[in-house]
């Protein structure tokens, strides 16, 4: 049986980073951009001040103190958005605000709060026009933004496989780029297979389940910022379960939950190794050992024949989730361009013991907390694959490797973080 | 001046959690539940089958190995959403599928990996009726899934004020709940404040800058899952920035950037306290000491008089951007009815040194990296509060307190993550 490494390598081995898309900055956030950015302005414009204050020359300043104050002589104001209309000569300032340009002659600014400035301006507004008082030394550069600090003319600004979060937003907006090339974020498909199950808005009849994969595997795809197609319920029937599947045709990848263990109405691993390819089925992981991967046929936009990678879930609530954390999100990152497919891990002392008597790589469920500085790691009750709740409980799951029988209470293990962010109270 | 606890701490004291909608699950991925979820069923609803197999009397396997298989006769097959006919009597086995209900007289189940199952299947089909080989002992239990083990009907199975995440999602559905009361998403106007601002798509004027803090902002607004509602640019004039501050009316907060420094032409702060309520003005860190709050009037649905929290923002990139992670976050995590509003922190050793000349909590920019089973973080080099390519660059905020007056390289600090999950590399 193939290692869970093992595994995921062959179906990124599958799969290619989807083509570019051009689009609004805004709706950008978390793709991965699939060109350089290259300014063709620096940013800031041109020198400027980082305080509101006066301009002076620094030689001027020389021995200011509250005590001995400097008195420099007025001559002009200059604000954000204008442009100095004088020059500094030795014992000149300038009234100067945040962003506004530097005056020629000056190399500094000295901040209103080391001048009298504050004091003038509650006393009579007609000093402003005549004299300040420096009650501090400045230095050459001081409160200075110098040309293109920021962002440099004609430089690479951000490299192409760069993700974009809120800063790189920010970044092309200040270079005045509104709609950027990233590549698009996958489409997914999403099948439950299986007689048992009842969609969520009906009354649900004796001895059925309400199809809840569906739902957790969506928000899973959501999560990591691609777009669910949700294509309902197969019965267990060759008939309705290829209809179903016709309409995965457009879909970037497909996930069907169900019909891929040993019994005799698990239809989806057979149609795929009859109508498409199957490449694996079985992983020696637990929970999630039934999982199948294989390539059905499709079309792209342009009609053309396409292979769609696909991702036979394991119909178990929890194997499900699992299975989707470990093979489809790395999948889906390279898909989307992203680098790093990793999920976040940190070593945990287990408060539990567990037995390892499947022969295989196990991925309980547990609540993850810091207490004095060490990471503690306890189980979400019953480990059941079909218990959702252990799920829900869960922060992140611990990881028994195959050749481990037995951890014991204070051992320290590896645990992979299933939302390490704010959401989380870790 | 306030320090970065007691100004958060006055902000928090004027908000409180929003009220609540009800939306289809599938929408709800981040918000927080603000009602108890109570099942009226079980799940399963009834005893079942874990594994594709043979329900039997587990007392029946007892001695059973592959080399002294025990042989029962095979009585009936029974699928999921089916319902068993047959009762299990010793010395006979009912064939049975993952989800198929336990047939009365059966304590467990035999997986078809223990049995000649498969081999039969391959040989002829006509031997399933009659018996079947045991090549491995179970016990009562195994393998069976106990009515209400996921979810017990009648117990609240999620609790008010829980984070909804793909795992709450997927147990809302399997108690057949497709809509949900949660606390609804706060809506953010966000305005510049400016005459040096350029709309991003507009040409840019000799010495004028785009604007790009409303980018970065509403980047974040969103990434919190919170709604941005984009005022555009206010000139700095009285009368343009009263007109564009009547439009964030309807918000549950408003967010303007600049305006607030000892600038001439700084009005934000001026116009709050004239028709609205300042709270505090500055705050003891760096970037972003000129954080100004207040309280504007405005209108909720019903046309009801409400206050709107009003946090006045830097205008620097950087300043901008921190102190919405300091100040906003925390906030609107707390209108949302979130619990854990801190942001997740670590121990890192710091790799530059650091001067504090300011005697405010400084929060610089840093790449954190894991090496050898610790963290390291070097500045993204010149940490002037214009420069937001520094912003691009990091995944975290090394903390410098404010009585510190230098860190030395190999020193220990705190970092806040910035983006502590799949999209960085750490």
């Amino acid at each position: 049986m193939l290692s869970v490494e093992e595994a995921l390598q062959k179906i990124l081995a599958e799969v290619n980073v989807l083509e570019a898309e051009t689009v609004p900055i805004m709706e950008a956030l978390g793709q991965v951009l699939a060109e350089d950015i290259i300014s063709d302005i620096n940013v800031p414009p041109l020198d400027n001040s980082a305080m509101d204050g006066f301009a002076v020359q620094s030689k001027d300043t020389r021995g200011a103190s509250e005590k001995s104050p400097i008195t420099l002589k007025v001559t002009d104001t200059v604000l954000a958005g204008g442009t100095p209309k004088k020059e500094i000569v030795t014992g000149t300032a300038i009234r100067i605000m945040t962003g506004a340009p530097i005056p020629s002659g000056a190399d500094s600014i000295v901040q209103f709060e080391d001048t009298d400035d504050q004091k003038n301006k509650d006393a009579s507004s007609n000093q402003r026009a005549g004299q300040v008082s420096i009650f501090a030394e400045t230095r050459p550069g001081r409160n200075v933004r110098r040309t293109g600090e920021s962002i440099a003319k004609d430089k690479t600004t951000l490299k192409r496989g760069t993700v974009i979060r809120p800063a790189e937003i920010g970044l092309m907006a200040s270079i005045g780029k509104s709609r950027v090339k990233v590549i698009r974020r996958p489409v997914v498909a999403i099948l439950s297979t299986g007689d048992e199950l009842i969609e969520v808005e009906k009354p649900l009849p004796d001895g059925k389940i309400h199809d809840s994969n569906a739902y957790s595997i969506a928000g899973l795809v959501k999560r990591y910022g691609c777009i669910p197609k949700m294509l309902g319920i197969a019965r267990d029937s060759e008939k309705e379960l290829v209809k179903k599947l016709k309409q995965a045709q457009d879909a970037d990848m497909l996930l069907t939950t169900g019909g891929v263990s040993m019994g005799d109405y698990d239809l989806v691993k057979d149609i795929i190794a009859r109508d498409g390819e199957m490449v694996f089925w079985k992983v020696r992981v637990k929970p999630g050992k039934p999982l199948a991967f294989g390539k059905i046929k499709g079309r792209d936009k342009n009609g053309r024949a396409k292979n769609i990678p696909h991702l036979g879930l394991p119909g178990n609530a929890t194997s499900c989730m699992v299975s989707f954390e470990l093979f489809v999100r790395p999948t889906l990152l390279k898909m989307m361009g992203k680098q790093n497919l990793a999920k976040p891990s940190i070593d945990v002392i287990i408060e539990n013991t567990i037995i390892n008597d499947a022969g295989r790589r196990i991925y309980d469920r547990a609540i993850i907390e810091k207490r004095n500085g060490h990471y503690y790691a306890r189980l979400t009750g019953p480990q059941g694959s079909g218990i959702l709740s252990s799920m829900s409980l869960a922060n992140g799951l611990v990881v028994i490797p195959e050749e481990t029988e037995k951890v014991n209470k204070g051992d320290t293990v590896q645990a992979l973080m299933l939302d390490w962010n704010e959401e989380v109270n870790i």
